[in-house]
């Protein structure tokens, strides 16, 4: 048990669902905050207020949630020419990185929520970032917000640790943790509430949830599920 | 005389004027960005198009200035507007900040210039922060600079330096600087065009320019003009 308050990086993915959870059990005062950036995330913006109401009651800390803070990122947009702003199709650019790769992305929603975490006396930022996914998301490794951290404790006169509890966490990890955290309840509603697609797809329903079951985020949680599931069901496996 | 490309965070204020003359004399492409965070920058943003029209005849090389980009930051008045907890708002006034102060605004706009520069393939990002005006703000410091350079070059994966040409000038340093770049062109440039004034007032012409002449900017502009002024004017001086 980690005391003291957390503002965790809150998308309504997946990922950022597990952190919460992960926050709501380790901080005596959780917050969260969003950031709205492209007309792609309608459908994770939705989401994102199912999750936030209902995750504190499956958890058995029960801990409440405090205020949820939604910032508008137009310039994020207005910046990148990236697949997740646009309709165009999810491909690699001839640099090897994602085309819906945000130059800085993270730098910026972790120093906006440094900033929002500063005014409200926060001490920890918690993200869902993850150096298994191969992603080539290189704000995402540990080492870039190692340097963060420190630009972010320098540029405000005061300490600011980034949490990244899913750093190390393969896909299948993620819904183990899950199940640790909140058990069937908060599994279920990862599997019926969060959302990952990158088409915005919800009509149909996979085991592990709602999508287009083809993309690059679908595929990753697909196969994260397909993982977890092959493990709890192995005979050397102690449960669930 | 560097070569290569260069982003000049360019608000229409004294010192950011200097940067841009400075960039101009020391790369060979210039571009500008700006933000758009609130009303009482209205004054500074229309007064930034008059110098943006005219700074680059002012300078001997010749040199033609490049693209303008103005990002709105509305997130950044939201954070602001924010209730501020019993603590923070203890240790606002210990700081002596303002509470409208928003922390680390200048990692927020080198983070945003730098995805902008990624996606123009620029290498240089130019800023006015300095640490000789003791204006209380961490985030101008040339540490908390470094850090952001290597979270930014690390979390892009490429290469991007922060240049702070007035880091370790003075007031009367700054108009030194303008003087030795663009002689009196640039300085009557900056006396008649150029913003500083916090209350946005420009009905009052000062030797060193337009503003209220008594809010902390105007003073610091003021004292410098003064220091600059009897500097020249030593029999010691060599000129101008």
């Amino acid at each position: 048990m980690t005391t003291g308050a957390a503002l965790v990086l809150f998308s309504g993915g997946q990922d950022s669902t597990v952190c919460l959870a992960w926050a709501l059990s380790h901080f005596e005062a959780v917050e969260t905050i969003g950031f709205r950036y492209g007309q792609r995330h309608a459908v994770e913006m939705a989401q994102r207020e199912i999750v936030l109401s209902e995750i504190a009651s499956l958890l058995p800390t029960g801990r409440r949630l405090g205020a949820d803070t939604v910032l508008d990122l137009p310039a994020l947009a207005a910046i990148s020419d990236t697949a997740l702003t646009r309709d165009s199709e999810i491909s690699f650019a001839a640099s090897g990185l994602p085309t819906t790769f945000v130059p800085g992305r993270n730098l910026l929603f972790l120093t906006y929520a440094a900033a929002l975490a500063y005014r409200r006396s926060i001490g920890t930022l918690v993200g869902g970032m993850c150096e298994t996914d191969f992603s080539g998301y290189p704000d995402c490794r540990r080492a870039t917000l190692d340097a963060l951290e420190t630009a972010i404790s320098l540029g405000m006169d005061r300490s600011v640790a980034i949490a990244t509890p899913l750093m190390t966490v393969d896909k299948a990890g993620t819904w183990a943790l899950a199940y640790e955290l909140g058990g069937d309840g908060l599994v279920s509603l990862i599997v019926e509430e969060t959302h990952t697609c990158y088409l915005g797809e919800r009509t149909h329903r996979h085991p592990w949830g709602y999508g287009c079951g083809t993309c690059p985020a679908c595929e990753l949680r697909a196969k994260g599920w397909k993982r977890w599931r092959e493990q709890v069901s192995s005979p050397s496996h102690p449960g669930p």
